[in-house]
C-alpha cells in the first residue's frame, strides 16, 4: 500500500515579493520511518511572515530553505508509524513538518502535544504564536500598569495576542494595522484603545496623537518606517521588543536602518532586544497554563483564520503579505 | 574686590564640525552666591565627545546649550563662598560648572567629592568616565569569562577603561582606534589583545580577523560604520552597549541607521541598550570602591591627558574630534 506524499518544494529563491511561481508541487511515495524516526501525517500547517525570511539565501535563526527542498513550515500532525518507543501511532505532535502531507523525521525533532487541546489553539494561542506574544511582551517588554504599549502588525497572529495581553496588564494599547476595517475590529472586538491604519498616511502624527504620554513598550513585528517613527516617540528607558521585520522580508535590497539608532537609543537609554521564543521554553509549561486560563475565562480571544487544502499554501502565504488574514493563519491539511 | 570670571559662551550653533569660531570669550564680574547657592572656583574641566551633542538644537539627556549661554561642561572645583550650611569654603565639588573660572549655582547641583583624591582621578577613572565604563560594561554588557568584547574609541577616556576592565573580567579584548601609534599603545601599555586602526581600511575584514569567535559584547562609543560592522559579527544573544554616537556628533545631516537593525537583532536575539551613568548612581559608592582598589593594586591604569588653560578649551575640543587625546582629556583651569 504505497501512500502518496504531496509536497511543495522551493522552485526558485524569490528576490523580491514571494509568489506562487517560486514553489513547485510534486508527489512522491511516503517514506517509512527508520529506527529513531517517526512518520507524521500533517493536519494543520502554520503560515507565518518568518516563512519568507527563511527563503533568503542567508540563514536566520534556522538554516535557509534550499531550492528543490520541501518548503519549511511549522505544523501539527498525527504519528502514523513510529520507529522509536517514545512515540506511538495516534500521538499528536508538532514540529517543522514542512509543506507536505507526510513527514518522516527524527523523533527528537517533534514535540508531543498534550492531549485534549483544540489543534488550532495548539498552533495558535497555545503554541509558538501565543508563547511568542507572551514571553516577548512580558519578559522582554516588561510592561507596567499605566504604561503605553504599541504593537505593529496588530491584526496578525502574534500582534493580536500581544495587544490583548497588554490590555490585561493594565496598559494603554495602540495597534498598527492595514485598512480601516481591521482597525475597527481591533478596537471593537479585541479591546485596543486605538488602532491606526498605517496605510492612511501621516503616520507620525497619528502615532503621536494615539500616544499622548509617549511609548513605553514597542512590540515590533515590522521594522521599517514604523520602527523609525516609534523610536522618536519612545519614552526614556523604553523597551523595543524586536520580534520581526515584516516590512523588509520581501525587499529586493536591504533598507538602511532606522535613523534613531544609536543616537536616540543612547539619549533615551532605550533597550532594543531581539528574542526567539524557544529561548524561553524552559518556562513553556507555566506560560501555556496562564494562556489556557485566560482563554477559558474568556479574557483572551483566540483568533484563527483557516484555509483548507495544502494546495493553497503558496497563494495563502502571498495573501499573508497583503494583510488579508486576521489572527493566526492556518492551512487545514487533513 | 571685584573678581573677574572668564568664560566661553556659545556664539553660534555649529551645523557641521565644531570649531573655535562657534565660541566667544568674555569676562564678567564674579557673582556672589545667594541663599542655597555656592560660588565654586573651577579647577579641572572635563572635555568629552558628548559636549558636541549638547550643542545640537534638540535636547539630549540634558537640555541643549543655547547661544549666548556659558558652554556647558562637567568640572571639579573648590567652594569659595557658600550660602548653604551643607557646603563650606574649601570643599571640593564636581558638577556642571561650565567653561568658566567661577560658577555660582544651587548647592543641590554639585556633588561633594571625598577628600584626599587626586582631582584628575576624580574627573577620570573615579568620576563620570570611570563609572560609565564600569556600569556600561559590567551591568549593561554583562561580559563573561572567555567572551570577546569589542570597544570603539578605545583610546578615549571611557574606551581605555572599558578595555582594561574587560581584560580583568577574563575576556578577549579588541579595540578600535585611529592611527597605528594609538593602536600600539593600546596593545602594549593597556593590554588589549588586538587594536585595529579603523582608518586603515578593510574594517570588516580586520574586525573579523580580530574576533575569530565573533563578538559577544560591543561597547559602542561611535555608532556609524563600526556599529554596522559589529552587528554583522555579533554572536547570538550578544549585547551592544550604546554609550555614544561620536561618528555622528559633527554630522551635518542625520545618517541612516545601521542596516542590521532590526533584522540581525531579531535573528541573533541581540540586545542594544543605551544607558546614562547617573541611572546607576545608587550603586556609585561600590563602583568607586572597586575602581579605587584596582587603581591602587596597579591592575587598572589611569590615563589622563591634561591641557593647561581655560582659554584653550574650544581648540582642545576640536582636537578631541581629531582623535589626538589618549585617555581622559582635562583642561587645568586653575
Amino acid at each position: 500500500m504505497a501512500r502518496t506524499n504531496r509536497r511543495w518544494l522551493l522552485a526558485e529563491r524569490p528576490t523580491g515579493m514571494v509568489g506562487p511561481e517560486h514553489f513547485r508541487f510534486d508527489q512522491v511515495p511516503v517514506e517509512s520511518p527508520g529506527p529513531g524516526q517517526v512518520l507524521v501525517r500533517s493536519l494543520w500547517l502554520s503560515l507565518d511572515p518568518a516563512n519568507r525570511a527563511w527563503l533568503a539565501p542567508t540563514p536566520t535563526y534556522k538554516s535557509a530553505v534550499q531550492p528543490d527542498e520541501v518548503m519549511h513550515g511549522f505544523a501539527l500532525g498525527r504519528v502514523e508509524e513510529s520507529g522509536d518507543p517514545r512515540l506511538a501511532p495516534g500521538d499528536i505532535v508538532s514540529g517543522m513538518l514542512g509543506w507536505q502531507d507526510y513527514a518522516t523525521l527524527p523523533v527528537a525533532e517533534v514535540h508531543k502535544e498534550p492531549a485534549g487541546r483544540d489543534p488550532r489553539h495548539a498552533m495558535g494561542v497555545l503554541g509558538v504564536t501565543g508563547l511568542t506574544a507572551y514571553f516577548g511582551l512580558l519578559e522582554v517588554g516588561q510592561p507596567k500598569v499605566g504604561e503605553t504599549v504599541v504593537v505593529s502588525a496588530a491584526g496578525g497572529a502574534v500582534g493580536s495576542i500581544v495587544g490583548q495581553l497588554a490590555k490585561l496588564a493594565g496598559c494603554r494599547v495602540v495597534g498598527l494595522a492595514g485598512g480601516p476595517e481591521k482597525c475597527r475590529w481591533l478596537e471593537q472586538e479585541l479591546g485596543f484603545d486605538v488602532a491606526i491604519d498605517y496605510r492612511a498616511g501621516n503616520l507620525r502624527r497619528a502615532m503621536k496623537a494615539a500616544c499622548p504620554d509617549g511609548i513605553d513598550v514597542y512590540f515590533d513585528n515590522v521594522g521599517g518606517d514604523i520602527l523609525a517613527t516609534a523610536l522618536f516617540l519612545m519614552n526614556e528607558r523604553g523597551r523595543i521588543v524586536a520580534c520581526g521585520n515584516l516590512s523588509q522580508y520581501n525587499a529586493e535590497r536591504p533598507a538602511p536602518g532606522p535613523m534613531g539608532v544609536p543616537g536616540l537609543v543612547v539619549v533615551k537609554r532605550l533597550r532594543i532586544e531581539g528574542f526567539i521564543v524557544t529561548d524561553y521554553y524552559d518556562r513553556r509549561a507555566a506560560a501555556e497554563a496562564a494562556l489556557t486560563r485566560l482563554l477559558a475565562s474568556g479574557q483572551l480571544k483566540a483568533v484563527e483564520d483557516v484555509v483548507e487544502g495544502l494546495e493553497k499554501a503558496p497563494a495563502t502565504l502571498v495573501e499573508l503579505f497583503q494583510g488579508r488574514n486576521r489572527g493566526k493563519l492556518l492551512i487545514k491539511v487533513a
